[in-house]
């Protein structure tokens, strides 16, 4: 598992969210390296709302991480929509 | 699911606060994209105050990064009500 | 439920608190919109020190950002007690 | 309560650990405002680990708005031990 | 229990950590000031995973604040090692 | 366990990563010194995905730390890949 994150920059804050997701979710799988247990770590916790909004926690916390790193995409247009 | 989220920035601290809470709802759906199962977790949160005050924190997170990619909306009158 | 947030400028720390707690009771609010649900949840909560904490730990979020926001109160002369 | 926040700013990061410790129980209180309500909550609180843990959270955030209020006490000598 | 911290300064990264670490365990202190139930507390949560990963998270908190109070030790050589 | 911390500078964000995990773990190393207790402790958190999202929750406070710490490695080109 290597150069899985070379930069904390991104384009769009979409992409910023999308990075935090992945943040938030690489230390669960550094700490428990079986896929097959995550897996079913998994099927247990997208069923419970309150792990569903710990993980929300996480990528609240990583996300504001990745918006200051990338001075909160103050120059993007906002107009792609 | 695109285009969701163009731009931190928002002209008033009200709409820093929706779109907060809008923040923290996406995570829990990238998490568990079944709208079904999510409308049942969403009866069983919203009846539990452990867990409306976690949703709040999550929300109090997200707030401060887009507070801050606002410049805390500074520059606000305050004078709109 | 407009024109609650016009500004996160305050006069004093005092008042920047007691924002922190409305802002903490706002999302609540939003995410469970039916008062008689809120109230009776609020009879459970009020009586619970693990929840009172946590109430606490989300005021403290607010607080930081509002905080910061006023630049701490830095001018304020501290002598009005 | 009036009065009982008249500034972040104090003279030693002791006192600006003790003014976190406040910060985090006046957000109880006023929640709580039944004193012996509290009184039999903290009798509780007071033998949980996990309790007492989430309180020290609390103050852990408060505390860092406080020392960034004071510039960390960077001017502090250190010396008075 | 005075002079117990005359200084958010340390020297190096690793003081630091032990400064957080001693930070996280002092708001416990005050606020159940009873030493043999202290003990007790401690022996239940010294084998809890959850109440570990919690203590973990405290001195998360306060380390952030000490590394910023210190600049995160940047001019620090590193091979000390 | 002298040494572990020489510094928070890393040369790539993944490294800062795995010294933010690094970090999580420390504190609870210092808290349940016995090496034996803890991997009993291990084997239940590692099947819990309660405490594997906390784990990760504490993970996320000190990789901002350390992203801060790094300048959010802004010149690293990305194209390591």
């Amino acid at each position: 598992m290597s150069d899985w994150l070379p930069s904390l920059i991104t384009e769009t804050p979409e992409q910023g969210y999308d990075l935090a997701i992945k943040l938030s979710r690489v230390a669960v799988k550094k700490t428990q390296p079986d896929a097959d247990i995550r897996e079913r770590l998994r099927e247990a916790y997208e069923n419970d709302a309150g792990q569903l909004i710990a993980v929300s926690h996480v990528v609240a916390v990583h996300f504001s991480t990745i918006a200051k790193a990338n001075h909160y995409w103050r120059d993007a247009t906002g107009d792609e929509t």
